[in-house]
């Protein structure tokens, strides 16, 4: 049936070629193939505040079916990729960090990938300079968890600190984790290594309902890490959720809520946090970026079925 | 309902302040908040033919209820709209043009609207040169069809050809409607003037299934104009549709094909064309670049309900 219907399209080209160009369309050149994608980042406002969402490239992880997805077979997997128009041999999880400048503070909610955990991530350096956005200005980096894809941005290559002059507001719950005897140890040296290079008393320890600027709070949303923390930006009527790893991918976690991706540490907690804060900014109508959706990744969550549409918000040249 | 559960969000605000700020996040001046948008440009892949789309803004429609549709109720459209999480009181038309650059032409499908048609339409010529494309390069400009906002950017604001050597191929059912008696006189002295400023020996003439270049070829989609024709476009075993206006905005049109926007001449054949030509590449999930869809603009359709949802393909770093 597909064959046929796009061989029905395909007849069109059976019609006739044009005959020979005329003198005027021989002058153009041929133009070089462009090998630039364009910067990877989106502003939009929140009332005041400006909210810059910056892309840092992605990680493509071969079959997406296999070992993803602890509670779905492979075939459901499949199927919610074929359903969303995607491929079922490879799915691309992106990583997209926010910044928000209030008029008079520049926050950085998470650090990205900093080049140092996939060959196709580590852009969020270049797509910050496209978008005139200074590392040293940054005077708060505010954490969801401390995954390596949301730490490791705090650091060179070489090990050095990236943001010079920059409070880190970190959940006090997820700190102790990390910091703690239980965590697991491999994971654990990273994070203490990528926290290394800044000062402890430029570390802040926070709860996870604390606020962390004017119109800026936490939000707990624990079970993919201990002490995981999503942000509510409000400026004036408007509003915006940092969603931060509530879900990843969203074919996998908004459509399908139920299923318990391996990087969620409490599986059970993870999908109770997602159903209740999904609930709750669908009914509201909350805006939502999210770290692990397409670029731009701010969208809405609608109840549909058993699970959530993602609604992108459309993209626009006017700010 | 929705007020409650926006305050049990907003109730984390009450959470204790921070104190005052180490002397490290002192130092950061504030940044200026930025005022622009990344360029308007997406590139993707069709085999080894490279697209660019190319964003040239968008007019607002104000209360996009009335006037708009004109078989569909003030209360249908504006369920529509917030069933997608769009406002009600404005509605935001985008434009978006393709590039298609075979490695040999390049090939321009449509020309925007040339700043002429509203204030925050225009961008495309901006948003080429931050794609490095040169218009003088342009060897072929396809039409889809001749309303203003796809053939006023063949034209400057002083009535000069834009693109010096492009040969201009056109439906030549849609030419033979708007050069001849049948044609409202306002419009068609508008298209007149358009092509005006290029050579009769640079315009083709073309049936609309004629193959404009290798491996692209038009697709009859007549009814929102007489002579409306869509493009396919082939390389290896890839494909893409150059929709026109078989669409307006997908909220209106793809989710309610059977909804008749103002701009249909006829709403019936429009509607007929645009069921045949979305059932044919839902069921061979051939991607769809939409003039008038949300920026890069580049999806798929898949049957829901009485209509077509519209699955915007994942915007990429790697093209």
């Amino acid at each position: 049936m597909s064959v046929t219907r796009r061989t029905s399209i395909a007849a069109a080209l059976a019609a006739p070629a044009l005959a020979t160009l005329p003198a005027a369309a021989q002058q153009a050149a041929p133009q070089a193939q462009g090998s630039r994608q364009a910067p990877g980042f989106y502003r939009s406002k929140v009332g005041t505040y400006e909210v810059t969402v910056v892309n840092d490239g992605f990680n493509r992880r071969p079959n997406p079916a296999e070992g993803f997805v602890r509670n779905a077979d492979a075939a459901a997997v499949n199927r919610a990729l074929e359903a969303e128009m995607l491929p079922t041999g490879h799915l691309d999880i992106t990583f997209n960090i926010t910044f928000v400048n209030t008029g008079s503070e520049l926050i950085l909610f998470d650090t990205g990938t900093g080049g140092l955990l996939a060959p196709t991530a580590g852009t969020m350096w270049d797509n910050m300079a496209a978008a005139g956005i200074d590392p040293a200005r940054v005077n708060k980096i505010v954490f969801t968890h401390f995954h390596g894809d949301h730490v490791s941005g705090l650091v060179t290559r070489e090990g050095q600190a990236r943001f010079p002059n920059a409070e880190l507001i970190v959940p006090e719950t997820e700190w102790a984790f990390w910091m703690g005897e239980r965590a697991p140890q491999q994971p654990a040296a990273m994070v203490k290594g990528r926290f290394g290079p800044y000062a402890a008393d430029r570390i802040r320890r926070v709860a996870s309902n604390a606020e962390v600027a004017p119109g800026i709070a936490g939000v707990p949303t624990h079970g993919h890490t201990p002490g995981h923390t999503s942000y509510l930006i409000s400026s004036g009527s408007s509003t915006l959720i940092v969603l931060g790893d509530v879900t990843n991918h969203p074919t996998i976690n908004a459509r399908n809520p139920g299923w318990h991706v391996v990087f969620d540490m409490d599986a059970a907690e993870a999908e109770a946090t997602r159903r209740r804060l999904f609930d709750r900014a669908a009914a509201d109508r909350t805006p939502i970026v999210g770290y692990h959706w397409p670029f731009p990744s701010i969208g809405y969550v609608r109840p549909q079925g058993n699970g959530y549409d993602v609604i992108a918000a459309p993209w626009t040249s006017a700010i």
